[in-house]
């Protein structure tokens, strides 16, 4: 496994994690690749060398902490490393469960609509983020700017088999077809396909807009919810912050085919605390509980799971989620669980 | 002043709102377009008429219900109707406050964080929007969609400017530059140069995962949010979500300069319980509210919120806000409160 701390609080959580992963006996190594970031990046203009890229493809699965600089245009950055390492291994799965794990983490009112478990299941490798795109007239006040939103039947079909793949018994389509109709129709048309595929699952389907109201209203309606790169990025953004916030989310970018997986905090680099120690380390565990997972080290992830919720049980946590403890605490905490 | 009442639950909280609007001493009359709906649409194939657009043209506003038909390809229709008028009419600026009228309303866990009260402003004739797209291949399994996102200077510019002149201290930027590269890129020259022109106002930025993370955690923090129209189209949703739900949120299209509006509730036609009677009529009020604002009736509008907020208190509403009266008993609840 190849490890890429990256930056600000990244470097912090990974630690921490690896340290927490120590206690597991998984059949796991790691290759921690910590040059791989935001100064190198602005030493050389690459993030990623090729000899990483090589070391990266010569594992099985990544584990990231987070990347990015707000000194930097952090578009170029963030695309040559994150979104480049999704396409480059056409990780088109990106899987992000939102649980609660704890009653009190939740912002809602409602103990009744509180215990959201769902899945936001979002395409990864094309939507609005396909960098197809450009200006007439850059930089004048003339400027007409163009990103195409490009979807094609074989990336919306596999995301959407995928979707169906992961869930026990109900799948969202999410879209906003009433108003962009050419994606629209086509994420409409493989729906319609994918659920007589599936005829054992239950298919509904929303507008966007609606479902981000849904969401808030009540989580508990979702199990699976699939839908296209830029809305998968807000809504999943949404989920989290339901079941606790980034504190806790984790992610994967997946292929299924190849077996190939990107595990990733959602939570970016943090510049305001980092390097401070109190990051939560927690979302990179649970990021480890699903690779884990992933791998079918199913003992190894429902005891990191188990570990984690009994350390929020006891308020042994970093400040963020109430506690007073440091990252390297918090990590030390869900190890003392193991 | 024209309205359309439309379809589904359109007609009935429009004729209520009406009811209540004329216990008010205004000087405005209603040319009222009931023909303008779903069932003319299948039978010609056009939902306005020229005819129906000079009437339009020739007032100074429009009243609308909602739009829709869930047995047509609702996106023709849709965008004949609603979008057709945003952009006939350059209804560049989507205004859409959404306020907390009553502490029981809100979803919320935190009391200190449930007082909303926000404007999200939205724009409202490009981006997403722009009907700018078509698909290769279509109908095939190898079929590529394209939709672009447009985002013009002259676009940008202008509702960045509409933002902060509606702001009494503060706007929030929200874009997603850091991976939608062109737009991104134009939304951010054109934020740091209003930013520029308006030194009075505290001017911030978010990308649009974090906004609707943030909105949820904690929706006190925000004032006025501008963005595109497909992340204005998703976080209103939100807001109203989070001001107690679609049954109270209005919404204004305008054009700034000449000073024309259409004006309606955020809600659709509502399928499930149209004909019932029982559809809420508030969010209607509380847009014929901003219309009386927008107008420079600031007497009615403070008259009509008062009156929606006292008949809330007293729980004189419909089901969806926990009361048990009819949409005309409502709407009369209200009448009775002027
Ligand atoms: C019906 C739909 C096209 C419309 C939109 O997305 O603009 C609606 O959701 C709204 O927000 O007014
Ligand atoms: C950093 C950014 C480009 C990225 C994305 O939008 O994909 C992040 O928000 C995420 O969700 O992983």
């Amino acid at each position: 496994m190849t490890v890429l701390p990256g930056d600000g609080i990244g470097p912090e959580v990974v630690e921490a994690t690896l340290s927490t992963l120590d206690a597991l006996d998984a059949p796991l190594s790691f290759d921690v690749l910590d040059h791989v970031n935001a100064s190198a990046y602005r030493r050389s203009g690459h993030a990623l060398t090729d000899g990483d890229l090589a070391r990266i493809t010569s594992g099985s699965a990544v584990l990231l902490g987070a990347f990015g600089d707000p000194a930097l245009e952090d578009t170029d950055y963030v695309r040559s490393v994150l979104l480049r390492l999704r396409l480059e291994f056409d990780l088109y799965a990106n899987y992000r469960p939102a649980r609660l794990w704890q009653d009190r983490l939740s912002p809602l009112r409602d103990p009744s609509k509180r215990a959201v478990d769902c899945v936001i299941v979002r395409e990864n490798t094309e939507g609005l983020y396909s960098g197809v795109g450009g200006a007439l007239r850059a930089a004048t006040p003339w400027e007409t700017a163009v990103d195409a939103d490009i979807s094609t039947y074989h990336g919306v079909s596999r995301i959407i088999d995928f979707a169906f793949s992961v869930a026990a018994e109900k799948v969202c389509m999410v879209d906003k077809a009433n108003a962009v109709r050419s994606g629209g129709s086509l994420w409409q048309r493989c729906w319609r396909e994918a659920a007589e595929r599936h005829p054992d699952k239950r298919a509904s389907h929303l507008y966007v807009d609606t479902a981000a109201m849904k969401l808030v209203t009540d989580p508990t309606e979702f199990e699976v919810v699939v839908t296209n790169n830029s809305y998968g990025d807000i809504l999943s953004d949404l989920t989290a912050a339901l079941a606790g916030g980034l504190g806790l989310a984790a992610s994967a970018s997946l292929n299924p085919e190849t077996g190939f997986g990107l595990y990733e905090p959602v939570h970016g680099t943090a510049p305001d605390i980092a390097g401070k120690g109190i990051a939560n380390p927690l979302a990179t565990v649970l990021t480890a509980a699903l690779l884990y997972e992933r791998l079918e080290l199913t003992a190894e992830a429902d005891a990191l799971r188990r570990a984690v919720t009994a350390a929020i049980a006891k308020g042994r946590v970093t400040p963020d989620l109430g506690g007073d403890l440091s990252t390297r605490e918090a990590a030390a905490a869900v190890r003392a669980e193991l």
